[in-house]
Parts: C-alpha cells; structure tokens; sequence
C-alpha cells in the first residue's frame, strides 16, 4: 500500500504590457506589477523578479515560524524580518548564491529567547521555499 | 588578475500584522500584503510565500526573454504566461518538485516562430531564478 501525502498547485499568470513591465495575477488575489529592474536596463518602483524570489523566502519562513510558534504555545509581540539576497556571476550565470535572513521577534518573556531561537530555525530547515532552492539560507534571529 | 563581474543585493522587509499575516516592503515599491494560504490554515485572497515562488519564476522567464527578443529583434504584439508550481511532500518534506510555465507569444510574423521557441528555451536556461532553484522547470510554449 502507497500512502501519498497531499500536493497542491500554484498558478500564477502574467501579461506583458510593454517595455519591460508586466502585471501578475493569482485568482482571487490583488495583482502585482512586475518589472525587469533598473540594474538590468528595466524600470524602477516595480517589484522584480529578484524582489519576489527574496520575499518569497523572507515570507516562508515567517509563515513556517508563526505555525510552529502556535503550535508550540510561544507568547511574541511583535515579528519582523529583513533578508537580503546576494546575486552573483558563477560559471557563467547569474544566480543567488546566498540569502541572509534577520528575523526580530518581541517576546512576552526573555526567557523563552532560546525555545525562540529553536523554532526559527526549525521554520528555516523546514519552509518548502527553502527547500525548494539551491540558495544557502542563513539565518541571524535577534530578540526584541 | 581575478576579473569579478558584479553582484547584485535585494532587500525585502516583512513585517508580521497578526493571525497568519504580514505586509512585505521593498524600499520605493508598493507593498504587498502577504499570508499562509488557507490549505495551511491561513487565508484567502492573500498572496502566498507559495504564489510569490511561482511568480518570481514565471516573472524572471519573462524579463529574461524581453531582453533576449530585444537584442535578437524578434517582433511580438502580445506575451502572456501561466505558470503552474506542483509542491509535493518527498522525504518528509514539502517542496516544489516542479513548474510548467506556458508561456504564449504573439508574433508579428509566423515565420520568427522557430526563432521565438529558441529565445523562450534560452530565457528559461538563463534565468536568474531558474539558475537558484532545485524545481524542474518545464517550458511549455505556444504561438498565438
């Protein structure tokens, strides 16, 4: 017997609307404007590919954390997160070699900063963008 | 002599507003509301870490043909692109495993399709995104 656990699809379209510029549209879902950015003779004040790929895993890893954190009960105030992605040319290609992500969370209590510590970084092994990427993810927590 | 071609740096910010939710900041840029979709017990008509994923995708094969059509001088009136990310649980774990982007292309002339297939596979190869990710990216064109 085969037990196979559940997948689900994410579809995102996009419309070319000249120049370098785009618009994404998930069903349901407010659209977003994209655009090649400046550094690369592209547009400024649009979200780029680059600015996606970052958030998307900044917001994993948010997501993956406030999972864990309910599920383990811990008391927080406030989260926020900076991360930073470095794209680099190796062997002839452009590609983010690293992502360095600082997540900031406001404990109720100084001493749960540990039992914190411990469940980002569970959230960071375990968030499916992570997973799904060839970037070293480093985190770097502080506490609030 | 060591010849270093540049490096690039993208920084989001994320700040968490409460149940599953936070708003993503570029500096300059609109910001877009983020949050766990609602299949992990988040919410609808949000942005997901799993829809950014897909569109920093989708989004980078688009920018990365532009520039290629532009430099090649292929002449096209429309481009649009749906692109389809399967995230699966392997080894305990989730991650995508793969993305169909169909992207489809209106030419000036239906002689530049072979043209326009060879910049679309191009783009895909040459992708800043596709170079950071372990998904299989599979390119589904068509010619409107």
């Amino acid at each position: 017997m085969t037990i196979r656990a559940k997948s689900y699809r994410y579809t995102t379209s996009l419309q070319w609307t000249g120049e370098k510029k785009g618009t994404m549209t998930v069903a349901g879902k407010p659209s977003v404007e994209v655009a090649t950015p400046p550094e690369f003779k592209g547009h400024e004040g649009i979200w780029s590919p680059e600015d996606l790929f970052v958030a998307s895993v900044n917001s994993c890893i948010m997501t993956t954390f406030l999972a864990f954190a309910d599920h383990a009960g811990l008391g927080f105030e406030k989260f926020e997160s900076e991360a930073e992605g470095l794209l680099e040319f190796v062997d002839g290609k452009f590609l983010f070699t690293k992502i360095v992500v600082r997540p900031r969370v406001t404990l109720r209590s100084g001493e749960d900063k540990g039992k914190a510590e411990e469940i980002l970084h569970k959230a960071e092994r375990n968030c499916l963008v992570s997973n799904s990427i060839r970037t070293e993810v480093i985190l770097e927590p502080a506490f609030g």
